[in-house]
């Protein structure tokens, strides 16, 4: 019988996950993260894939994003609700599991939130090193929101990337951004607007919060090599690239199904030619071919992506001996009698619920 | 600015729902259900409804069932793993949330495994109210696992049975279940195969596990007047209900979409009639119209029970002071500052840190 015990579920709060990055550092985890996605990338085909399930709302999406390999399920909730931020809370906030797919029994939940802005900036690094010129240098971030240090702070450890041209409508963010960033030895770069901060860069990454069709990337400012970082073009209704940047360019997406729906791809005719990322990292279709091609990567997160971020943050998590369990499941000694859980508390339950029950005192314990 | 607390995450733990339901007692946990169940089938129309999202593999199955009004989303994670209880795990284990429409917030999190089963039972007893014959006494109840006790109870307290007849495969679930219920003035009655405790019965709940196409009621088993409550068939492949009984029925389903697919219906054609449930709810359908007439409800659990389940254990938990708050989202002072979340621990966060790190040896301090 198996062994009461093995039923807890990991769980890692968002607390947890910031301890984590803290301990290992941000460049650590965000190469550590892109090593977890490159190599479930690399065995792209032995994932069920299915577009995410949205449930829209005037304000705002939430979304269920399932993937599952032959052992390991993996679901990701995520919101995006680009109003919250007048509210004082995050634009995109999510959670999720990694279940065991021969007993369905939920071995992990965690906070996805901070995990997210890692895995979006590792996998937009793990793109761009396969399609971004490899002498690139400069990169323009249009927008500095909360993803903003991510993104930079990926292409500068992954890439190589030195300096970064700034522009937001909000100045706050870009100032936000300066100073977190300010003690890294990267050349930050405030520009007066989208075309300034563009001009010379060898990469464009976009990631603004706006749910609307925006053009805020045009065509005449494309210059020959660049490499466009797609990032916040990823919902029904939400685009950040005009059509004719993508006609000018070869376009490279995550999931075809997906980016077709959610991504900048979503202005264009469903012939429309692309290319998935996973025939690029395979080999099986080059990236860059040229000097002067110009690259897109239409970015709009896909749940591979988060089954490796989970996967990631569990294996951090175990080898830094940082969370939790928590009582997600009832532990049965018989498992046809659920019933007996209502009945009476198991002996081996006592000891917790004290514990639990002292929890809000406990600091008051530990002084006296 | 939105106050920093208003983002935890309510959690309600196995224990805590456990806890919630023995302070309340069984029976009026189960009316309390019944009662939200009703009420928002009654608004049926308020809801975006989806079919479930299921990932098979070849031991079972896991899925997400995703669901929402205008103001509050809800899902559940459940699997189903017939196989389990040979390696002593439940069969069917299930968690979910409750998250705000408007800024996508997680606000509680909660097991669902005991929850789904006393939500199962409840459904089926608003289904029986309106279907079985109001004089019914007697039920037999093939399949006596983890569900028997909370369908026996239901039954018992919401439409006044007296007397159950009980059979199953594995005579131990059927003991265990004797043994459970000894105390509550039922009748109990082993029986030694399917007709036996089928025959002169009022309703018929079958509610077993395996994943296979089985007819464990025929026609000749069916009288006049019956009401078969087809809890066990639920998933495509999985059905217990010959189709000739639904021929000689009157079929009702909770969402038809879902129930074609999944419910004792998949061997029907496409065009065989049923109702849906809430039309007979909110009075625009008849539900039964003649004491000879043979009822089958046709239950596979339908993602706006699991809402109203976890509205209703949210609000229990209030009224009893139960549970307590995960850090599942980032606290940030500034939106826009997620970075910020990695660089330093907040003053605030710093005794719950400690609090959480002395938990293991909380108990002997209170010993101390």
């Amino acid at each position: 019988m198996q062994n009461r015990s093995s039923i807890r579920t990991q769980f890692l709060s968002a607390r947890d996950v910031a301890t984590i990055v803290r301990r290992q550092g941000i460049a650590e985890s965000l190469r550590g993260m892109a090593d977890y996605v490159r190599a479930d990338y690399l065995r792209w085909q032995d994932f069920d894939k299915n577009a995410r399930v949205a449930s829209h709302s005037e304000l705002g999406v939430i979304e269920l994003m399932p993937i599952a390999d032959g052992t390991t399920y993996a679901f990701k909730y995520v919101n995006g609700h680009p109003s919250n931020s007048r509210r004082g809370l995050p634009t995109v906030m999510a959670f999720g599991a990694l279940a065991n797919v021969a007993t369905g029994v939920p071995e992990l939940l965690s906070e996805l939130t901070l995990t997210t802005a890692i895995r979006t900036a590792a996998m937009s690094a793990v793109a761009a090193l396969a399609l971004a010129r490899p002498d690139s240098e400069c990169m323009a971030l249009i927008g500095n929101g909360a993803q903003g240090e991510f993104q930079t702070l990926a292409f500068h450890h992954l890439l190589g990337i030195q300096e970064i041209r700034l522009f937001d409508t909000d100045p706050a963010a870009t100032a936000k951004l300066m100073t977190n960033l300010r003690h890294t030895g990267l050349r930050l770069i405030r520009c007066a607007s989208i075309a300034e901060a563009v001009r010379g860069a060898d990469i464009v990454t976009t990631v603004t919060a706006d749910k609307t069709n925006a053009a805020i990337i045009t065509s005449d400012m494309i210059e020959p090599g660049m490499h466009i970082n797609g990032v916040g073009g990823d919902c029904p209704g939400k685009t950040e690239l005009h059509p004719a940047v993508l006609r000018g360019a070869s376009v490279f997406v995550e999931y075809e199904p997906q980016t077709r729906i959610e991504g900048d791809l979503q202005q264009m005719d469903a012939d429309f030619a692309v290319t998935e990322m996973w025939q690029v990292l395979q080999g099986r279709s080059p990236g860059r071919t040229a000097r002067e091609q110009v690259t897109v990567f239409d970015s709009v997160g896909f749940a591979l992506e988060d089954y490796s971020a989970l996967r990631f943050m569990r294996d951090c998590a175990r080898r830094l001996g940082i969370g939790r369990t928590l009582s997600l499941i009832p532990e049965l000694a018989d498992p046809k009698n659920l019933f007996a859980s209502i009945r009476a508390l198991p002996q081996s339950d006592v000891r917790d619920f004290v514990a639990a029950a002292t929890l809000p005192n406990a600091t008051a314990m530990v002084r006296a």
